[in-house]
């Protein structure tokens, strides 16, 4: 198993701050948005009158997993029985057994590049080739034909992976191309995993499109999902895996055993979560949007970026006029400063199979207050203009 | 992957509740002894400033795992430098990572039989072999001569996996048979994986003896924990892997970042527990040598049954006078009855390779206060006399 490429820029980090430098860390997706107070109450009144800390059911508490259909998936319009619902060590856990249920060693899975690096890991622990199909940050990472998909089928492709709106590329991905998506999974008989833990940050007009709402493909799709960004919960670690396919539920309970349960703080954690008034959304949505719009302003401002309006998430990615954006990130956090101040971003082509495909892109994550952000972006620029592998 | 023997009785367990009856059990390793009240105080203490729960470190908070050198480790004699503890998602998580680090695909691990189910279900999903080096009911459990392990040694054997004491048969190993099995795997170059997660349930005078304390082999041991036992804290899903050796860790160090971290209400919850009284666990040693005694004293007052007095955990193993373990097991909860009551336990031949070994054999935990116990026993007797599969 190989290290991961951008954590082997943490040290750098470290090095840099134990010097006394500022580093602003545009690299990861941990952001500084407040959780709902709703959560944390309501695990502290349990704990009040705690006894003892026992197992859950291995599917989780029944009663939470009838809260999220009641409280959370209704709402968006997703009908679920509590037998299509079951609660996971967060997204990691819900995607690494998804991709399990749906393919065995040796077989192959679709994903679309660029991707979250750490499909790539999972797939390799459990001897999953990855197929990659290319979308391109100049077309805004839209989904190409159809033929594209068909290029990289073979007898041992099971499923299609997609996240939605998409880590890294920051892409929201239209109910059309959805369709078109899970037109391809129904006629070869492929599983679509859906990884939609960034549902709830979408800045279209139009609600989200969920793969659960792809007529026709209710045997086909197995839903990730998490409370980790929607309620800023990250530490939670409280995941689920839907799936109206009882077979995919059934093997999924039998992995959900091997672990026993979910963490049980967590758990009530969520189900406090799930009281979140829709006001913490709209001014969660509000921010990023603020966020979003200086970052891509600032980019698509410097000589030779080029990043598209991402449309989802955290992210967006832009492309850097540098030799290789790994030895730019490197540079940075070692060698260049402004005012005692530096900054972290995270080389793209770890989000990505195809060879040489992301090497002077690098994935911006707008998580940090607008003030931050823009001094972020100044030293940014200035980092471009001064790195010696600069391309223009 | 099959479904677990043990959870196939659960529906049986489930229709007799929902017939209104009452059923003791004895199959679970879920106490009801209290949590330490200083752990969860302290994660509600950390709650009330809570403003966002965001990833801690991939290995565990640094302050918890200095915190567990210090407060507890230090304690039993185990020092320990902080890059030599990680934080896992529980036992659970420890002991899957412990084996997938130990042997890859196609190789195989040396296993104390009986032993807890699910290292055979880490070892199917990772395509790892177990090899069974017999104990027997008769010999309480003790380390066969060393030659019953280079019988089952071959030139893909990478590691030994015990649990001291021992789920499920409560068997304490000494420290004369961790040192013979130390000598083995230090001769043969093998991993040492000890799953020492019952530690703190031991009822002989002599403090239990670690796999880390085994000289020499400091490179050679893996060593696997967990609080939800020693701290009553099931739920938290907190545990840790310990090595000296570099290569183990940096492993366990890459399989961590693809879970991005442990839960964080957990770890604060284990902070917590850190700082339970000497007096909590002297109360609990008394109280599980109490109910084993009196499980044991019933167990072998009944015709034809015979269990070991065992040392530690909260397990014994009881021969029974029975066709079929399972069979007896799913009767109880099908057809068995007084006054309205009846009993769970868990049939051991899932806890052995051998085929045929523990067919007649039930794991009993004795997890019931006392009194409960003492009924829970009266029931199994009266179903032993009445079992239509009885041998004698």
């Amino acid at each position: 198993m190989p290290a991961s490429a951008i954590r082997k820029l943490v040290p750098f980090a470290d090095a840099a701050k134990e010097a006394g430098v500022k580093v602003y860390h545009l690299n990861v997706g941990a952001p500084d948005i407040k959780s709902p107070r709703c959560s944390i109450d309501y695990l502290m009144d349990k704990c009040k009158t705690m006894h003892h800390l026992s197992y859950t059911n291995s599917a989780g508490f029944l009663e939470l997993r009838k809260a999220f259909i009641e409280k959370y998936y209704k709402k968006i319009g997703i009908n679920l029985d509590v037998s299509e619902i079951l609660i996971e060590v967060a997204g990691s856990e819900a995607f690494s057994k998804a991709m399990q249920i749906a393919a065995d060693r040796g077989e192959e899975i679709i994903v679309i590049e660029p991707f979250y690096t750490n499909y790539q890991t999972f797939a390799m622990l459990n001897g999953i080739t990855l197929k990659a199909v290319h979308t391109d940050i100049h077309d805004g990472f839209r989904i190409p034909p159809i033929e594209e998909f068909e290029k990289v089928l073979t007898p041992k492709t099971r499923a299609v992976l997609i996240s939605n709106p998409c880590n890294p590329s920051g892409k929201l991905f239209s109910k059309d191309e959805m369709l078109e998506i899970g037109e391809f999974c129904k006629k070869h008989d492929l599983f679509l995993i859906s990884d939609e833990v960034y549902r709830e940050f979408c800045y279209t007009e139009e609600p989200h499109f969920s793969a659960m709402s792809i007529p026709g493909a209710e045997q086909n799709v197995i839903l990730v999902d998490s409370v980790s960004k929607r309620y800023n919960l990250c530490g939670a670690r409280i995941g689920c895996i839907i799936s109206r396919n009882k077979e995919v539920m059934a093997a999924a309970m039998k992995f959900a055993q091997s672990r026993l349960c979910p963490p049980v703080f967590g758990q009530y954690a969520a189900l406090g979560a799930l009281d979140t008034p829709q006001s913490y959304f709209d001014e969660v949505r509000e921010e990023y949007i603020r966020r979003r719009d200086v970052a891509v302003k600032a980019l698509n401002n410097m000589k030779g970026v080029f990043t598209p309006k991402p449309m989802g998430a955290f992210y967006t990615m832009a492309e850097l006029p540098v030799d290789d954006a790994v030895n730019f990130a490197k540079w940075m956090l070692t060698e260049f400063r402004v005012d005692n101040e530096t900054v972290m971003i995270t080389p793209a082509a770890s989000f990505y199979k195809t060879p040489g495909e992301g090497k002077n892109i690098a994935r911006i994550a707008y998580v940090l207050e607008v003030p931050e952000l823009k001094k972020a972006m100044k030293i940014l620029e200035a980092a471009l203009k001064a790195y010696p592998g600069r391309t223009i």
